[in-house]
């Protein structure tokens, strides 16, 4: 409809359809094929059986000249995509001798002996192309037949994310460039600290962004993103976005942390990396949440120091010198615990920079005064000290999601004097 | 195919056609519906578009006799949803005074105006019935038609969840009752400490298990969980899935720490509250992900002291009393430094057991005598200590989520002398 190339996402498992493993291929795949201007008409998820797929391949034939299947290639499957892909496309298996090459070869390297299985592994739909799989037995196939090309991807995320690297996003660039350059493109601009309507309210309508860009807002508990989606011509549409976003920063830059797939986590690193400061964290509701976000980053190891999480009240003491008066007298949930938290883990650690969070994550040890969802967030440098107060609501996981991002957001704004 | 109920999933947003968010709610219903025995056809997601979303009921019509629909019911999706089912069903849209009533009784408890939005809120189509939303304006709203039921929930989750559980699950139990009682039910055993292969040698073949019964195998990084269908009335499907897990709980018990959907970290939390202990962890590689994993439990407070991350060795010393000379011969990634730091945290915290992780999650770090996915977990208490070694392979995330697991899989092991 937008004149860009269209696809279909065809997922395939009794597990996803239960819910028992949630569908993050279909997520990569559509981020790829929709990072490179493909417009997805739908994603469908089916069971593991064979008259179901079949159904699922009709549908997305019929609806899109690009469908990407994932699951059900591998031997535990009985190899039920393949067989179906086969009757679909009447396309009958035979072996192929390269593959059962290259899968032999993969089977020596780890000492396994070549068997039934991998026998089943060496067959394709006669006339499909392999697409190589670096990590395991299950190459990727491609079939293209009347115009439509169904691209079949083993269901082992790594794997999946492999191929579809290496071998599907150049076919999706060189079917683009073939079809005159129209694309569907979409940049994401990460924001925090601010609601969904103030951000609204700060941008203003769609009058005040170039009317080729359609603006959508994200809320999540980590902040709102902003998707910017502009159809047309590769060229033409980058630069609508590029358009949109530089009036959207030139109002909101201050909330703006990231574009695309970046995280708060990442962007805190760069800084410190590039302050030449070490960090470290006292947490007691996050429970190591603050650390463990940190921490996912590569390399964080330059930067961060450790953290100490205290959840009993002594451990503040005697871990993080927080004078047992400081909770007597202003709670353990407070600005006052908070900052000596800040100040504890700094000494003890020898870091530039120290981070804390006390609250009252629930769903119990609310009171009216102090209810589920308070807050306090410390924070200390070499130049001084701050501590904020934060209210989340009720949900357990959501205050410490919240509270964790909020201690990067702040860190984030000190290290580039935004408070 | 089943002779029980059938259901489609639809799913409405741009968001999730992107991957930008993932698709929780899809999973939510999933696992409610096939909980209460429904089969589920088929999840199906469309952009926030009339056509494609008509396109879309289209079909989930046509392959089930009830459909759940999830997003595009809040005002800022224009209420695209409700303008599609009006279409679709040839209802027009009508203001409900009791919906009227009770937004307005809503926006008046959190100091908000009536305006355009909650006007279009209180529209339903003709004779639909609402399922009451406790925590926002949008509501669930149900219309059956031609033998068709479909119940559409907006796409907030926890208001989602609410309508689902007070809700949707109930009507889905009568009709269930009303159709003779016929059903499919899944059991999940979640299993860690032993791969995939190995549990299904232990177990044996399809022979081994009530033919009436399929055994599926989800491995992921926590573990190995196996699933467990059967079809039929309810109570005799029952029997057949405790028979099977008898069969398989004397074969595999040892590595069974749970059914459904309770987590290793609740397993743990009861069993130190069973045994009135308390716990304190010292982590290096894992970076706060096991206290993160053990405080995201209600009520760990109990069990859960604090614990020390010591990324820098310094730190390892300072605060866990490991000594310098453990480190300098041994080095950091070694048994002898996970069971220094599982005793400094039991010192520093006074809890009754100590656990401790140390190793190196990568990408860089690593050497050839001591490679990348090696990790060292400590474990002490009062009877005595012991450290135990694994290699987890590449992939910083996998590494630290496996080691976590395995930390936790410890302390459930000694806790119940089963090592």
């Amino acid at each position: 409809m937008t004149g860009a190339m269209d696809a279909v996402i065809l997922s395939i498992g009794d597990e996803l359809l239960l819910g028992q493993v949630v569908n993050t291929n279909a997520g990569a795949i559509a981020r790829r094929l929709s990072g490179a201007g493909v417009d997805i008409r739908e994603v469908l998820t089916v069971g593991d059986d064979r008259a179901e797929i079949l159904r699922g391949l009709e549908e997305a034939c019929a609806l899109a000249g690009f469908v990407v299947v994932t699951g059900g290639l591998g031997p535990t499957h009985d190899d039920v995509t393949k067989n179906a892909l086969s009757e679909f496309f009447a396309l009958p298996l035979v072996a192929d001798p390269r593959l059962r090459e290259r899968i032999a070869a993969l089977l020596a390297s780890r000492n396994l002996a070549w068997g039934p299985n991998a026998e089943e592994q060496a067959m394709i739909p006669s006339g499909a192309a392999i697409l190589p799989n670096r990590y395991g037995t299950a190459p990727g196939i491609v079939i293209e037949k009347a115009g439509t090309t169904v691209v079949a991807l083993p269901g082992v995320p790594y794997e999946m994310e492999q191929i579809l690297t290496d071998s599907v996003v150049p076919i999706v660039a060189e079917r683009i460039e073939r079809n005159g350059g129209k694309v569907v493109l979409h940049r994401t601009l990460r924001t925090t600290g601010i609601s969904e309507s103030a951000l609204s309210a700060l941008i203003g309508g769609p009058e005040s962004l170039p009317p080729e860009v359609k603006l959508a807002f994200l809320p999540s508990l980590s902040g709102v993103r902003l998707r910017l989606d502009a159809a047309g011509e590769s060229a033409k549409a980058a630069r609508m976005l590029d358009t949109a976003e530089g009036l959207i920063r030139q109002k909101a830059g201050r909330y703006l942390y990231a574009t695309g797939e970046v995280e708060l986590e990442s962007v805190v690193g760069d800084l410190l990396v590039a302050s030449n400061l070490t960090i470290a964290c006292a947490e007691s509701c996050t429970g190591g949440a603050v650390a463990r976000r940190i921490t996912s980053v590569a390399g964080s190891s330059r930067y961060f120091l450790g953290a100490v999480v205290a959840y009993d009240n002594r451990l503040k003491e005697s871990l993080l010198s927080v004078p047992a008066s400081t909770i007597a007298v202003h709670g353990a949930v407070s600005r006052e615990t908070a900052l000596a938290m800040a100040s504890g883990i700094r000494k003890q650690s020898g870091a530039d920079v120290g981070i804390s969070t006390t609250g009252i994550a629930g769903p119990s040890g609310g009171t009216p005064d102090k209810p589920v969802g308070l807050v306090w967030i410390g924070y200390e440098d070499a130049g001084g000290a701050l501590a904020v107060r934060q209210t989340y609501g009720e949900g357990r996981y959501r205050v410490v999601e919240r509270a964790t991002f909020s201690a990067l957001e702040l860190v984030r704004r000190k290290l580039l004097r935004l408070v």
